[in-house]
């Protein structure tokens, strides 16, 4: 039976472009306040559950497995043997899902600040929160930044950062002094790929990754975009990153099963980028869509 | 001074996908109904002026250029000599502008529906319709499939069709029938590009205008995706295909002033899509998105 109420919309604006992304949404499923931020999950019309924290789309069933898959496989792809993996943030687990896809990985440690986004991923987002229970994986609920700075020096094979936006609990996540840190737990020839939003509405915020990233200490980087439907503008970033040597490229051939991500299209991506994010690289570039 | 009134939205719906899109407008720059269409600009607070026909985004100025680059340029650089170019609809003039930046261009014939999408250009997007007066330039207003269906045989070396959506004016021109009448006006190595909608929220519109081309006798294929913040989903498609041969590849190598395009993007589109576009291209694929 329809309902007499009109379809109701969870609409997210961009407020520096004065752009929005909407969503017919059926149900509020679950919110919370947690310590840290306002967690909501939607059941939407057509794009399965909702997650937003803090009023900003996370994911949706529909289309998280694009930017999930974007920030795991360059990454592990580019590492030839990568064994041990820090995932900072990623509490809904997306991330640490196709992690776990990878045989050579012996070892993931997860180190998010908000315990109840697990908590709430488990129970109304399963799909995502798949990994969780793998043997491999430890599960440390503390901030990053503190965390980063005690870890042993070469710990780490690749690290990934899936984080909120670059306000609030995250925006420690983008700074040089953590990416050094980052850096420095890195072993020799390790890959660091960390969510670089959106190319489009924000190439200063690109550009500024990408010189904490070079002041870090990091010598060969890639800026990775990529279609991703239900964030601001349609197009969202990786950025890929290596302790030494240059360029980044990939160097595993393991038969993933990946809906967006592919080898052929990771070596695309490193070979020709549009220009106007190509330009996002260079000092002095023209920034495309400002 | 700040006015009192709340700012005003102009917003698309994706009805089969329940999402949106919006813009924030300051004003309504002009608006008629022509014989064929509803046709408004608006100003936008961050977008540059907005057009809009029959309720759906055309462009705004601050975005066009990604999708009159990448309509024009592949279809062009991958001709050695595209001498002789039609434009299918465009009334707006941003392709045409992109086609007059060729210098192996020797004539253009626009043929478009609807003459007072192009005398809204002139008056209120001057910047899309800069190459009206060029020389090489014949604007005929008429029904393109009657036009195509008396073209000469090959009498073109690229046709690019610049259409709607395919309902309404432009339903034709996604027809196989109206797609072997321009199979047939292609001179031998003759190239195609049609706008082909978005890869994500109408993978079904791909798949037929993928079939719809190889009824038509077009031998070598390939699907562009790019990046279109201000259409549904933000990832938007054309579709290239030549006469003969296969597959479609780069060979011209001019200089253009771009900002989007490139042809080492060019050629990594070639070379390794996302595996959820490629398979749209193959029979019994998996639909990524779905």
């Amino acid at each position: 039976m329809p309902t007499a109420s009109p379809p109701a919309w969870f609409v997210e604006v961009a407020p520096e472009r004065r752009c929005s992304i909407g969503l017919e949404i059926r149900r509020i499923v679950h919110h919370e306040r947690s310590s840290y931020q306002d967690i909501t999950v939607y059941e939407t019309a057509d794009h399965g559950r909702l997650l937003v924290l803090d009023g900003c789309i996370m994911l949706t069933e529909r289309d998280e497995f694009v930017y999930h898959e974007m920030l795991a496989h360059p990454a592990l792809m580019s590492h030839t043997a990568p064994a041990r993996v820090v995932i900072v943030g990623g509490g809904d687990g997306g991330t640490l899902r196709e992690v776990a896809r990878h045989t050579a990985v012996d070892s993931i440690v997860q180190v998010e600040i908000d315990e109840r986004v697990s908590a709430v991923a488990r129970t109304h987002l399963p799909a995502l929160a798949s990994a969780f229970d793998d043997p491999r994986v430890r599960l440390v609920f503390a901030d990053a930044v503190a965390w980063m700075r005690a870890a042993p020096r070469a710990s780490a094979d690749v690290i990934l950062i899936d984080s909120t936006d670059p306000v609030g609990p995250a925006a420690g996540l983008f700074a040089s002094e953590f990416l050094g840190d980052c850096r420095r737990v890195l072993a020799p020839d390790g890959i660091l790929a960390m969510q670089s939003e959106s190319p489009i509405l924000y190439p200063e915020l690109v550009r500024l990754v990408h010189r904490h990233l070079a002041e870090a200490g990091f010598a060969g980087r890639a800026l990775l975009p990529f279609s991703q439907p239900t964030y601001p503008s349609g197009t969202w970033s990786v950025s890929l990153a290596r302790t030494q040597g240059s360029p980044v490229r990939r160097r595993a051939v393991p038969e993933l099963p990946t809906r967006y991500y592919s080898p052929e299209h990771h070596d695309a991506l490193l070979a020709g980028l549009p220009r106007c994010y190509r330009e996002l690289l260079e000092n002095g570039g023209e920034e495309g869509y400002s």
